[in-house]
C-alpha cells in the first residue's frame, strides 16, 4: 500500500525545547489509514495535523474500543534519527487488537508508516539533553452504531509530540503508594493489553495516591491483592540479595517493551533475573532483613523510574533518596543505546534515513 | 443555565417503523455542554445532528474517560410521551463520574435537558408495538494532551435514536454461554461504572459465544470464578423455589435501574427477594434439584430478557423453550408502565409535555 502524503501549507512555530513537557504539542502531520471489513486497512496517508470530525455515535465514545501504543524517536549528536525496537510495538499493537475484537495491522508496514512521518516532521525532534520525539500510533472504532459489538470499521492514526526531559533536574527516587482498593486489571480482564479503558480505570487510585503526597501507585493482583502486579503504568523491577526479580506476565500485566529490554541487558551482564509472583509480604520481609537493595519502574516515558518510599498498609518501605547504583547503570546504557553514544549490541536501533 | 436551541434547516427522512433494529438511525437534533475546570458545564445547546471535530490528542481515544447511560422514551396510544425514571440514569450517571474522575452534572437540568431534546424531536418517536425513542447520555474527556491523568475539559452530549422492537417475534428465551476464563470486571475495578472499558473488554467473550452458537455470556466473579455476576450487559434474576435471587452489588457489578425496578416490583407483589451471592454450583445443584424455576436477565434494551439455557462447563441447564410466568408477568407489567397502560403505582413515569 501507497501512502499519500499532502503536506501542510503553514507550519506551526515549534515551542521552547527546554518547555516541552509531556504530550502538550504536536507537530505538523500525522498519519492516518482507514479499515473497513471488507476492504481491509486502506487509504493510507500522511496529512496536516488536524481535527477529525466524527459522528456523535461513533464506537469509541461509547464502547471504548480503542488501543494505542508509545515509543520515541531520539536525535543524536551526530544528527541522525533513532528508533527504539519499533517492531516490538506494532507487534504489541496486534496482541492487543486480538484482545479487543480489532483487525490486525501489517507490522512491517507500520513501522514504515513511523519512519515516513518522522522524515516529514523531522524538523521537530528536539536536541536538548533527554528531550525525543515521541509517536503515538493508535486505533479507534468508528462505526456510527450503538449497537455493543465489535466495529466493523476504525482509524489507525499516528500523531507525534516533542517532550521535554523526564528529569530535568536529573534522576530521583519517587515516592509509591501501594493501593489497597482499586485493581487495574485481574487475569481474564485486560490489563496485559494497551487498550484505553486500563488507563480510564486507574485514574482514581492515581488521584486518591497524589492526595496522599504520593507519585505513583503500585497496583496489586486482583484476585488476592497480595502480589505486585505495576508501578503506575511502568512494569517494576527489585532487587533482593543480588538478585532481580520482576512479576511475571500473567495475563493482568502489560508486557512491556523496556522491560523487556531491560531484561535482557541484565541477563546479558550476567546478573540473576527471575520473572516470578512476587507479594508485598515478601518485598517487606525482605526490606526487614535488609536485602532488599533497589527498586526502580520501567517504561518508554521515563526508562527507569528508581523508588523511594513504598507506603503499604501503614509500614514504609524506605529504599533511601539516592538512585540505586543498577538503575543508573540500565538507565544510562538504555538511553545511551537510543540515543547512540552506547554501542547496539542487541540490534534494537533502527535508523530512520 | 439556559438551554439555546437551533433548530435543523434540513431534518431528516425519517426510517420505517419496521425496520429499526437498535441504535442505526439518529434524530435531527443533538443536546451538547461543554466542561472547563474553572468554569464548570456551561454552552448548553440543542444543535442539529452533527460531527463534532476532535483533535486527534484528545484523552477520550487514548486513556477512555468516557461514560454514558441509556433510557427511553415512549409514545403511549393516546400520545403522549414518557419517560421511565429519568432521575435514576442522571443520578448513576453522577455515581460512574466519580469512578472516573470526572465532573458532576446537575441531575435536575440534566433530565430537564432531556425532556428539552425529547419534546424537540417528539416527531421521531415511533409508535409500533415495542419501539421506543432510545436516549443516549454521554461524556467524554476532551483535553488536547497525552499525559494520563484525568481530564480538564469534557462534552456532555444527548442523542436519539428510534429502535425497533426488542422481540420483533415476540419474546423468546435465549441460550447463554457460562464465560469460564474472560473476566469483565473485579471488585475494586469499574465494573459498577457504566464507563466504555467495560464494554470493549466485553466483547471478546461475546465474540466466543457467538462462534459456539450462544446469544449472550454470563459473567462470573473475577476472583473465584464461582459467583454470577451479570449476563451479557444485563443483571440476572433466578426464581428457585419460589424464591426469587439476583446477584447482590458487590461492586464489579453494574446497578441496573430495570434491576431495581424489577426487585421493587416483585416485592410489591408479596414475593421473597433476596440479593446475595449465589454460585454457578448453587446454580446447577437447584437446577439438579428441580427447584430452578426461571431465569431472566434485565435491561433498558430488552426489559426482560427469558433464559432458555446455560452452557456451564460442559453442564447444561435447561430451562426451556418457553417464556416462565414470572418473566412475562414482570415483562408486561413494567413495558405497560412504560407505554402507559398500566397504572403507574409506584411513580416511575415522567411525561413529557
Amino acid at each position: 500500500m501507497e501512502i499519500t502524503i499532502e503536506k501542510t501549507t503553514s507550519p506551526k512555530t515549534k515551542p521552547d525545547q527546554n518547555a516541552l513537557g509531556f504530550g502538550k504539542y504536536f507537530t505538523d502531520h500525522m498519519f492516518i489509514m482507514d479499515y473497513e471489513k471488507n476492504i481491509g486497512w486502506h487509504n493510507a496517508k500522511i496529512i496536516p495535523y488536524q481535527p477529525i470530525p466524527l459522528d456523535p455515535a461513533t464506537a469509541v465514545f461509547h464502547y471504548g474500543q480503542a488501543i494505542f501504543e508509545g515509543l520515541k524517536a531520539y536525535r543524536t549528536d551526530d544528527n541522525r534519527i533513532l528508533l527504539f525496537r519499533p517492531s516490538k510495538n506494532m507487534e504489541r499493537i496486534n496482541i492487543t487488537n486480538q484482545r479487543m475484537c480489532m483487525p490486525d495491522v501489517d507490522v512491517d508496514f507500520c513501522v514504515n508508516a513511523i519512519k515516513e512521518i518522522v522524515r516529514i516532521d523531522q524538523d521537530w525532534i528536539p536536541s536538548a539533553p533527554g528531550t525525543a520525539l515521541y509517536i503515538r500510533p493508535f486505533i479507534i472504532a468508528t462505526d456510527p452504531y450503538l449497537g455493543v459489538r465489535a466495529s466493523q470499521t476504525y482509524k489507525f492514526m499516528i500523531i507525534l509530540s516533542p517532550v521535554g526531559a523526564y528529569y530535568p533536574q536529573g534522576m530521583n527516587p519517587v515516592n509509591i503508594y501501594v493501593e489497597p482498593d482499586y485493581v487495574r486489571a485481574v487475569r481474564g480482564g485486560t490489563g496485559d493489553a494497551k487498550t484505553c479503558g486500563n488507563y480510564a480505570a486507574s485514574l482514581k487510585a492515581q488521584e486518591r495516591a497524589a492526595e496522599k503526597g504520593y507519585v505513583q501507585v503500585l497496583w496489586l493482583d486482583g484476585v488476592e491483592k497480595k502480589y505486585i502486579e505495576e508501578v503506575g503504568s511502568m512494569n517494576v523491577f527489585f532487587k533482593i540479595n543480588g538478585e532481580i526479580i520482576t512479576p511475571a506476565l500473567g495475563g493482568s500485566i502489560l508486557p512491556g517493551i523496556t522491560r523487556a529490554s531491560v531484561i535482557h541487558l541484565l541477563k546479558a551482564w550476567g546478573l540473576t533475573v527471575t520473572e516470578r509472583k512476587i507479594s508485598m509480604d515478601e518485598l517487606y520481609q525482605a526490606y526487614q532483613s535488609g536485602i532488599l537493595e533497589e527498586a526502580f519502574g520501567t517504561g518508554t516515558a521515563a526508562v527507569i523510574s528508581p523508588i523511594g518510599e513504598l507506603s503499604w498498609n501503614g509500614e514504609n518501605i524506605e529504599l533511601g533518596k539516592e538512585v540505586g547504583e543498577l538503575a543508573k547503570k540500565v538507565y544510562d546504557t538504555i538511553t545511551g543505546i537510543q540515543t547512540g553514544k552506547v554501542e547496539d549490541a542487541f540490534g534494537w536501533i533502527v535508523e530512520v534515513e
